[in-house]
């Protein structure tokens, strides 16, 4: 199965001010972020560090309804999500919707890092946010 | 530095009960755990999917007071930790401390998967629970 998740492609974590939050994560691992970028659709400024084969990407909502200022409101700075590489993601939506979890979008999106992107709804991964993505070539 | 945090070794997610939680990741990674540990010292019970470079944890706790039960009491199932490999976990606490992280733990203590483990305070990392954990030789 070539469309299986084959690594973690970036962790999530969800910040209340990223320039702040860009000079702690600068220190923890020693280099500044490679990328900054608005998504705009999903309301969020975005900052992204390597960290050998994966990445952190940092969010910061741009408005009151963005899903992070929500999860921010609710749980606290900390973790959003998780996202997995993989090779193909029409694919591995269908597989994964066929092992009866639940996809919060089956029509991938655009999001951030040059990826497409679908996610599973926490409610059927053990209350974790999975972001399938797809570097678009 | 090849000291510093080189890759996401894996990431901690908090679960209810490990044997359903167990199937549910089998299916998400189309393979079983590769290792089941208890840790008494933690009180948890544990799983180890591998995801290529990196691999996943699931804890469940043994006992009310275990750190796994409270997180899910206060915040429910969900990513509890990520912890990133190091070389040399002395150096790079030392090194962590003297930008101005707070260790929970200055002397790294045995974790599972035959680890040595030390852990940041989430007040200093954006309420994200950070391990470093250096590979027993």
């Amino acid at each position: 199965m070539t469309y299986i998740m084959r690594k973690i492609e970036h962790i999530g974590i969800a910040v209340k001010n990223l320039e702040v939050s860009n000079l702690v994560f600068e220190k923890l691992f020693g280099a500044a972020p490679y990328k900054s970028e608005e998504v705009a659709s999903e309301g969020v400024n975005t900052s992204f560090f390597r960290n050998g084969p994966n990445k952190i990407e940092l969010l910061e909502a741009t408005n009151p309804e963005s899903p992070i200022a929500k999860f921010i409101e609710k749980k606290g700075e900390g973790i959003h999500h998780v996202a997995f590489d993989v090779e193909d993601i029409i694919a591995e939506i269908a597989r994964l919707k066929s092992e009866g979890f639940v996809i919060l979008n089956e029509i991938p999106k655009k999001g951030a890092d040059n990826k497409l992107v679908a996610f599973l709804h926490p409610k059927s991964t053990n209350g974790v946010l999975i972001e399938l993505c797809q570097e678009i070539s």
